[in-house]
């Protein structure tokens, strides 16, 4: 079972794998291996996973079984454990312990091996979008959790040894602890609400529609744009344009604006970046936010989901890691520039982006 | 100039380099150099460097010429800009600016061609030191700096590309803005001592002692241990035994048992994880903190510097990005365990290590 341990001076917390601690001959860089045929998150590969959790597929076809669209499975190397069915939590004099308890989820998002989201057509998006959703709620239920992170990490640079295998898919790991970057987010959105009477986010969209500057892309749902103190180079968010906080309530309605902004989004980084590695994470409401005894009640007014997609350009080096200040090469004005000049979309039927008024 | 941009949502600042955005082919990996046989950093190269700003060196010796000990320069490629003599501060809607004004320095540890600090003698060390401590308190008095932040990027996985040059230096940068970052820290020891009435580092350094499985060297003025929620795997923080708030206060009967702290726990962390990439940051107080009017007053009583050394074992991924919570697979207990064992003096006259009490 890992531990989360927090840290006394400024309280962030670190999962530590206490079991199995990792020598130091197995930090030495492995032989790069060449990628198998036999990737196991292709179509009729099953019995290489874990047992699927759910799946969105044709119907007859059969749990394990080829015929799916898209397939969740338990991650082989979870960060956490959903072993136990209650978390213990202790002091060791100043220090804070918790047990790592947590469900850590694979989205497989095509049968077919494909390298990138953005590959898919708008409509299999859209279930993965679906999939998203149906996970989030899924998980809500679970009184051990009270946050659940959706991210992707591709290419290699930005992530796990695993990422070997380019299979496009994303991650989504429930926990135990509101995250502390997520909370800082509630409540600084929070005292922008107290003063202004007006959620930050919907601050930010109305300025970056008048700057006019820094958008990217945009549909009848969404916005994505370069955000103004991006911390990456050709650092993008996407905003749903209607307020809303919590990406586990998005409507039916909006699952498809959703899968076409990604799928714009991501292809415009991919043609301008040539394939460069990212990662996206989704930042959103914490789990039973509207309690009556939250801390958080009251979120849905003053919180605004977003997806941020942050490509690994640069290496993050002790200046960044002592100061949390970031050294942006890009401004986002140029970014965002080079960004709109990319065609996204390259079906014909699909071209109709109006012009940003 | 570069910029200093205010994220609105969080209020974490990065640093924009609006004069020439890097365009995207900049970005593509390079041809890795050899090394040059001519570096910049040794004794006799000094017309390839900016002018030297100070130096420790033998008397009789010219400023820019051979004879220096240890030799502070400005960073040819600076991260901030020391060309305005003040500093301009200004809203756009949501956000803030400011000018990214500071100096950053470039200290140049060994006349010698070293690639490590620990394969210098303490004497050597100790002329180091001196040098942190002097610039500490030189750029004290420029009243456009709140901060300065010592770091050291060591290996090519920590740092910037200059880090192609394998000749032992640490930068200092002198900033506008205290690091969001050290003021959690400083935000946090304040509610300890306002709570407790004690210093937090005071407590741990306390249990660690206590415990006694954490602990990687001590001296008489010095504590080396692998913090409880260690981020990075063989992270150690090395503390000051006697309370105190400000490295740049440090006593000079203290210099040469920093240096030798510092050799050993270097020299454990190159030898058991065979010179591992990795970045050492020191947590001090801000400038003018003890001013009547500052926010900081008092935290003479609350606060204690310490450098914190993380090897670069892992690579963060969209999981720690989006979370702040980040994976280390090895129990500081563990990695404590294993440097321990580690001989990080290897002379003779020099081995007496007390056992912890």
């Amino acid at each position: 079972m890992p531990e989360l341990r927090r840290d006394p001076v400024v309280g962030y917390w670190t999962i530590i794998s206490t079991e199995r601690g990792r020598r130091p001959v197995e930090y030495r860089p492995r032989q790069s291996q060449s990628e198998t045929h036999e990737c196991p998150f292709c179509e009729g590969y099953e019995a290489m996973t874990t047992t699927e959790i759910t799946s969105i597929r044709r119907s007859g076809t059969k749990k394990d079984a080829p015929g799916w669209e898209v397939r969740t499975i338990l991650s082989k190397v979870p960060i956490l454990s959903n072993l136990k069915p209650q978390i213990d939590r202790y002091g060791i004099g100043l220090y804070d312990v918790m047990d790592g308890v947590g469900q850590h989820e694979i989205i497989i998002e095509s049968p077919k091996h494909k390298h990138d989201l953005d590959e898919l057509s708008i409509p299999e998006i859209e279930k993965v979008v679906r999939m998203y959703v149906s996970r989030f709620t899924e998980l809500e239920r679970d009184d051990r959790f009270e946050y659940s992170l959706l991210f992707k990490n591709h290419g290699h640079v930005s992530g796990a040894p695993q990422d070997i295998v380019r299979h496009s898919r994303s991650q989504l790991i429930s926990m135990p602890v509101t995250p502390k970057r997520i909370k800082e987010e509630l409540l600084s959105c929070k005292m922008h609400f107290e003063k202004h009477q007006r959620c930050v986010f919907c601050d930010i969209l109305r300025q970056e529609r008048k700057e006019d500057s820094r958008i990217v892309a945009e549909n009848d749902s969404f916005f994505c744009f370069c955000p103004f103190a991006s911390r990456s180079p050709f650092e993008m968010w996407i905003v749903p344009k209607k307020h809303a906080a919590d990406f586990g309530r998005l409507p039916e309605s909006d699952f498809a604006g959703f899968a076409e902004i990604l799928k714009t989004s991501l292809a415009k980084l991919r043609i301008l970046l040539e394939d460069p590695p990212f990662n996206f994470i989704l930042h959103t409401a914490p789990y039973r936010h509207s309690s009556i005894e939250s801390r958080w009640q009251g979120l849905e007014h003053y919180y605004h989901w977003f997806l941020q997609i942050s490509p690994r350009m640069t290496r993050s080096a002790g200046f960044e890691w002592g100061t949390g200040i970031h050294i942006n090469p890009t401004p986002p004005e140029d970014a965002a520039y080079l960004l709109r000049q990319v065609d996204g979309h390259p079906h014909p039927q699909e071209h109709s982006h109006a012009p940003v008024s």
